[in-house]
């Protein structure tokens, strides 16, 4: 759940296709943090700790990514507009909770997919961009979009999620593999990109709808 | 609750104030070790667990700062000095518990508030001094103030306090705010250190006093 | 519980035994994420948390030693090797688990003290090869060795059994002082490596045979 990739990532796309990857960043860690406000508040947390919550839900993923493959300091925590945007987040669900709840959940599981689907590639990419190997990168995916949930859980003290259910981080590496794995066969780069990121929301969205998870052992 | 910055931020001061500073880093160490042995003991841990808590308590908050604002080794890694002295505020928990327990808490309310309040302000000016914006400052102020208490209580299972009740963080960040926004206006930088520790001290203190909370949302 | 230090650790020593370490490093590794792979059946996860508890327990302690020691990226990240091995773990205990929980538990004992004793003396050589103090290198030894398994227990909401019972950080640290300390007095690098090993092992199986915990305070 954590975007804060997508603006080091850019390197050779031209400032148009920055400013609208840097937007879709904001966009993606402004879901997650108001995600993880709602947790906080179902939590009984009091007004920091959403707004905890809010950051580490929104940021924690890319900031431990960051820590992992030596981006530091990372990328969230040098450019403050990542922290205010997670603070707008939480502070949206504090003053707005009653019109927060109100939120059909298919519209925020798309909104969280989509968010999802952006930072597993740009995790990955930039997990590649750091001399990552594919494996690695493909790891480092699922890090940047459930490092943060795994976060949020951890301080509410619940068992992650998403490693006890859900089709979460394996739609993130399915994602990041079909990445990886296109531009491996030398497939155009920001194409593989794409295919990538849609694979993950397809399955990420599938596995909702279909209410799957992945089987358990006796 | 981590004072291992204190030492890294004395660039421009003489000797002597380094001294006294280091010193009072050490005293800050001290007490919050003592404090995470106190939870240790009061968690059923045997030890071993009582000196771990005591050095992630007076020591977490303050490596974790340093590993976000890319200041490796951490401080108090690189000088043993800092777990010598967790060590031996965890030792005299172990050994000396009766009389520990006989503490009067406001004493150890007391002491806890001022260290709170060095390792705010030094913690934000580490962070300015590597570089961060005014507003990540703060929130490493918050941190390394913090974030040894949190980490005590993840490894007690229990949801950290700092995100429940009290005025804790947000003293901290108070204090910091207070420091990095003189300085920002071109107030002396000394005296404003002096006055954003003596802030978050006193609206730490006024809050017990007063047992208030931040306003949970319904 | 994390071996990814060793073969961080060969300067001057020949291929042949290059190999050795490495092929140990790869064995404890293996160990280690079986231990985690069956606490995660255990505690009701997915597959994908299996192999995600199998990769923490069994490199959680190496990475986190290496962020601690400012040795980034960690070894197993920039090496796939370790990761595989890992899952390779996970998977045997996912695909074989009747024939894992066959397995007699005083081989696994076995098997966990020897790697154990080999992660406790690599992570502690590596702390000494990146310029850490002595008393430090022991603190990493228990990192090393027991971070991995810390993990595992928090990301269950247990509280970790190392800070609770049996004797396991000691050993590790014992076999470290071990090391370190015969360092210091000169004697011969690669005696003392396997004496402080040996010494972490019988400390760690005679501890297990006789039930020995630390002393519990009152």
């Amino acid at each position: 759940m954590d975007p804060s990739a997508v603006a080091g990532t850019q390197a050779g796309t031209d400032g148009r296709e920055a400013r609208l990857l840097l937007g879709l960043d904001f966009a993606g860690t402004y879901v997650f943090a108001v995600e993880g406000a709602i947790a906080a508040i179902a939590g009984g947390l009091d007004p920091l700790g959403v707004l905890v919550l809010s950051f580490a839900t929104a940021l924690g993923g890319g900031i431990l990514r960051d820590l992992l493959i030596g981006a530091t300091p990372p990328n969230s925590i040098r450019d403050e507009r990542y922290a205010l945007v997670a603070f707008a987040g939480g502070a949206t669900v504090l003053f707005l909770h009653r019109f927060v709840t109100d939120v059909p959940p298919l519209l925020l599981v798309t909104l969280d997919a989509a968010g999802l689907s952006l930072f597993a590639i740009a995790g990955a990419r930039k997990a590649l961009d750091f001399g990552l190997r594919p494996l690695m990168a493909v790891l480092m995916a699922a890090i940047t979009g459930s490092g943060g949930g795994t976060l949020r859980d951890l301080f509410l003290t619940h068992v992650p999620t998403v490693l006890r259910a859900d089709i979460y981080a394996v739609a993130a590496m399915t994602g990041a593999f079909v990445m990886v794995g296109g531009q491996r066969l030398g497939w155009p780069s920001r194409t593989m990109a794409l295919v990538g990121g849609a694979s993950c929301f397809a399955l990420r969205m599938v596995s909702v709808w279909r209410g799957w998870n992945l089987p358990h052992f006796p």
